[in-house]
């Protein structure tokens, strides 16, 4: 090029951190529960990067501490970018605004607010110092990486990911019952991970009988194992030398409430077992499992910000009739079956119009697979599709 | 840039004219059959372009034809870059062999050979015209777009491309059989380009029955109309005012070869009537639908070369069964449903090693649904899949 590339701006140098704070920030996923995923990155008074942190477990320092605390004496006159606004209460950890304030930065740029309770107000107690405060700078990229944390203030339950394996046409195992090796390795890696960014892993007891499965993280470096749960209502799913009860993580075993005490005597010093409504209230009945809600909000009570929801078909029908599902991520494995279960089972969508809508945001290759993200679509457009012309049945179809 | 852009070598320029060559024979898909499409660029002594052309119909010149007419006195010691190899027999029109030499061009590059024994030899009388012929350059570009009319020649029977609308779940309806808008409107207009292409698209009875397809071709300028087709085994699904009856395009309904003319007669005048075999044989019984080979064998007859499978999920089966897909084509609607009739039905394979495995080759956004397009695994891949260990079933799984 002819021309000379410019200096950056104070404004450039100031996205460009806050781009760095929000991938700091996701080296907390599956870590920092029940606190948010934070980063930070301070820049001296001439806008280079002086310090750099990112809350790593709760209980542990916040983002901002670390990035100060690499920072020193640079932070004086410097500004702080970090991607939550910071906190204005004490907790296990002081105040980051009360941090901020004696580091002396003199700028405070954050890009989502913090929308709890206590927490809040921090923007507030720094401009009342006469810190200069911004709020709102890639406000979306650093709430898409905080979405499980900001989805469970909002709804006072986990944000859940529902991650399933299926062929093209949906199956996830053939007529015969084989599903070995329907995704590739690549794929079955990447779960892992998702294990990994997961405060806990649920599946429903017809999997655990079924796969034996063990429900760790495996092979991911630096990974905290995330709870284990099976969802066995009359716990008669998991037994002693059940994979899942091994010593690798913690496991959850979720039982009626209804149940006599020897019924779950065999899990005693295997795992925790947990007393839950059975759907439907009592007299709900047998066979329609454990209420979703309440699996969801013990859950919440216990720290859990994120479920990776591993399926099968059936809990995965609850979830979604539910609406209690926040992101799929589907590997789809290019393969043909014509028979065999399906990835989903019943959701109570009887009709067309009823369809759980989803809006892709993320499509990759992962080995021979496919992975296809989806969240559901925005209540906005939902709303817009409620009242689109109702769908005729018998009426030739535009074909 | 510092430096300055080097002339492009002659070499640069053959695989640019080739390139525009591959995309000039695309123009030609769905109305050259029997033929394939094919491509030309005529080069002068410099280098430059100075004649294009593609095989427009079956019946017209061919593209060598076109691009040296355009090209006239200036082909003369110039270059032909075709995408086939020149024909070397006289068909409807004059060999292009003779139509290169009598032009006067001193080279003829070409990328893929001629397999038919009818029209090659076309290099051999170039070259033992003192032409300098080269083949092989973009070779597998050429071959992707004639891939229809290649795998005809190849296998004796259209090239089948599979094209279904499902939902993330690979539902293609709801539970009560609703299924208007499943995808978008995008994703429909595509579809009439997939028809405009193929030289026939088929539905079975079942479709027809359901929702009364009108299966032309609508909203593509300049396109020609494809052979209707219905597998009506008992000539019981399409009835006078069905759509595909009208006078949009020519319209085939194929029947058992055993029914009475009498089951018929109500065809007579608004469709043509193909009697095939049964699924089976003679005695194959009732139900079980026409031999999937025979009626592909009777199309081919027909000069088709290119058949757009429209389903539904029965007959999509039956020629999964029959290993006669060459192509899926799959929109994928970011919606769950959780109930509702399968993408596919039974294609025979009951155990997962059995599975068709495809190999992706594209990924498209069709508005708010995916557009995914996959073939057949190649045989060396699914060689090395069938040496590989046999899956356990009742192993636990690596999960
Ligand atoms: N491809 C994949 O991604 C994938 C993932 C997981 C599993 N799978 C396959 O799926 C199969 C198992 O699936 P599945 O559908 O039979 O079983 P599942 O969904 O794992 O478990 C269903 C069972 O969970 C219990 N449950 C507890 N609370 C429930 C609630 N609110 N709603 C529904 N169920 C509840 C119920 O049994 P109780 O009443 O006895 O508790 C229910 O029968 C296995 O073959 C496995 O290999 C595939
Ligand atoms: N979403 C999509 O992409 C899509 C596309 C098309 C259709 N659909 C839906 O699919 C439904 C219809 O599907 P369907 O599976 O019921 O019907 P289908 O596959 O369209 O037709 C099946 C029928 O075709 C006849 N047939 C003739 N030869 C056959 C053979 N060799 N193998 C199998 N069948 C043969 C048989 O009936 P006879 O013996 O009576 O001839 C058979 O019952 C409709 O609801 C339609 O809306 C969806």
């Amino acid at each position: 090029m002819a021309t000379e590339a410019a200096a950056p701006t104070a404004r450039e140098r100031e996205r460009g951190a806050m781009r760095r704070a929000v991938a700091l920030s996701a080296r907390g996923l599956g870590s920092t529960s029940p606190n948010p995923v934070v980063g930070c990155v301070v820049l001296d008074a001439a806008g280079r990067i002086v310090g750099e942190g990112w809350h790593r477990r709760a209980g542990g320092p916040h983002a901002e501490v670390h990035a100060l605390a690499e920072a020193g004496e640079a932070a004086r006159g410097g500004t702080a970018v970090v991607t939550l606004e910071p906190c204005d209460h004490t907790g296990r950890t002081g105040p980051c605004s009360r941090a901020l304030i004696d580091a002396g930065v003199t700028r405070v740029v954050y890009a989502v607010a913090d929308p709890t309770p206590a927490a809040r107000g921090g923007a507030d107690t720094l401009a009342a110092a006469g810190i200069d405060v911004e709020g709102g700078l890639l406000a979306e990229e650093a709430a898409e990486v905080n979405a499980p944390w900001l989805t469970s203030v909002r709804l006072g339950r986990p944000y859940v990911r529902w991650k399933y394996a299926a062929t093209l046409d949906g199956r996830t195992a053939a007529a015969d019952g084989t599903s070995r090796w329907i995704t590739s390795g690549e794929a079955r890696a990447d779960v892992h991970r998702l294990r990994a960014e997961a405060d806990a892993v649920l599946v429903g007891s017809g999997t655990a009988r079924a796969d034996d499965p063990h429900l760790a993280v495996r092979g991911v470096p630096g990974a905290v194992q995330p709870l284990r749960v099976v969802a066995d209502t009359e716990a008669r799913a998991v037994h002693p030398g059940a994979r899942v009860l091994d010593g690798a993580a913690p496991t959850l075993v979720a039982v009626a409430d209804d149940l006599p005490d020897a019924a779950t005597a065999h899990l005693d010093g295997h795992a925790e077992v947990l007393r839950l409504p059975r759907a439907g209230g009592h007299g709900g009945g047998h066979g329609r499992g454990l209420d979703v809600t309440a699996l969801l909000t013990a859950l919440h009570g216990r720290g859990v910000r994120s479920v990776l929801l591993e399926g099968g078909a059936t809990l995965a029908g609850a979830f979604v009739a539910a609406r209690a599902v926040d992101r799929v991520t589907a590997y789809l494995a290019p393969a043909l079956l014509g028979a065999g279960p399906a990835a989903l089972a019943d959701a109570g969508i009887a009709t067309i119009a009823d369809a759980l809508r989803l809006t892709v945001t993320a499509i990759e290759r992962t080995g021979p697979d496919l992975r296809i993200d989806a969240v559901p679509a925005a209540s906005a457009s939902a709303a817009s599709a409620a009242s689109a012309p109702a769908p005729a049945v018998h009426e030739p179809k535009e074909s």
